[in-house]
């Protein structure tokens, strides 16, 4: 056993507002750098009107009908909430980044991010304006 | 410290159509294999029409709500759905897949998964008929 | 390198009932007694009635507007439960620990959980009575 070494980095991702920004090829720069062949990276979200999710990567048709059914279960400007001062997007950004996730693990298998054939991670912009986000990638494993 | 030690393992789960698969014995057979008795087990789904949930394993009603519930919140053959090709239970599974989870990280206690008294670990097949699903077992600690 | 090392807690957090309790304190009071620098904190709930989530830490009625969200989304004594031997917050109770998480990872760097200025971790309690709630802290990294 050659021993288990850490690769650590913040990565900042541009969104375009509301939306899918797909990050499957940035993690594997960073997993790259690392030179873990066997391992886990974890993509963390420093942000919580923002989420990240693994879902089809082939047919954008997917990301459309999921993007219009967290906007049926979690509406914007919904008058029943209370916290609404950042406008209309502001709690449903927030609600919608709990159905997505703060965080991902993917296994490396062979220095390689062992998503399946039609698997892609995704960050999930929840507010309607572009954001800069923040993301912290730490890969661990052997190399 | 005897040092931290990694050990993967890709399994094949046969489900029988929409429902719940408990994997908990067969993660518990990858850790014994592993010889952790410290450490943390990520299992990782290669789909983005099945899921991973840890849920009561006592009485299986939990699970008949728990389905019945996912299939009001995304139901089959929603007509504003746009994905549609392989059928009403396509779109579903997709959302589904982000109710439960593409990945479940258990910390390892004494050589054992630390699921609490009536936790158990379950695949969730989304779509209507059988699947083959694949899912990396990674275990990371020490002996 | 000096080599990656673990640490493990276990840790019993009292809710009052229903609600939010923030946990950021005590895991980090965790990852200070591992002496990591650079790692990952795995935070994991042993219960299937409550549950893990990351949310808005400065507002409070963020948190007011998620629990009325998850109250409509499973709700309390729905009739189409089977499950409701143990009252009519417990088939709901599982609904909602399915939307929060069983576990939360988060990345530490310099020695801190790398959560953003807004981020708090939280533990939800979805039964109406107050209960101990038994977590497992997993901290992974180099000191």
């Amino acid at each position: 056993m050659r021993g288990v070494l850490q690769h650590q980095e913040t990565i900042e991702v541009r969104t375009p507002g509301r939306g899918f920004v797909e990050l499957s090829r940035e993690v594997a720069q960073v997993v790259a750098a690392s030179r873990v062949r066997t391992g886990v990276a974890l993509v963390f979200s420093t942000h919580t009107s923002a989420g990240l999710v693994i879902q089809e990567n082939a047919d954008p048709s997917v990301r459309r009908d999921f993007a219009a059914w967290l906007a049926r279960l979690a509406p914007d400007g919904d008058p029943r909430y209370e916290h609404d001062e950042e406008g209309p997007d502001d709690m449903s950004a927030h609600l919608k980044s709990a159905v997505t996730r703060t965080s991902e693990s993917i296994p490396i298998v062979d220095g390689r991010l062992a998503l399946g054939t039609w698997q892609g991670l995704f960050l999930v912009e929840h507010r309607a304006a572009p954001h800069v986000r923040r993301l912290v990638v730490h890969v661990t494993g052997e190399p």
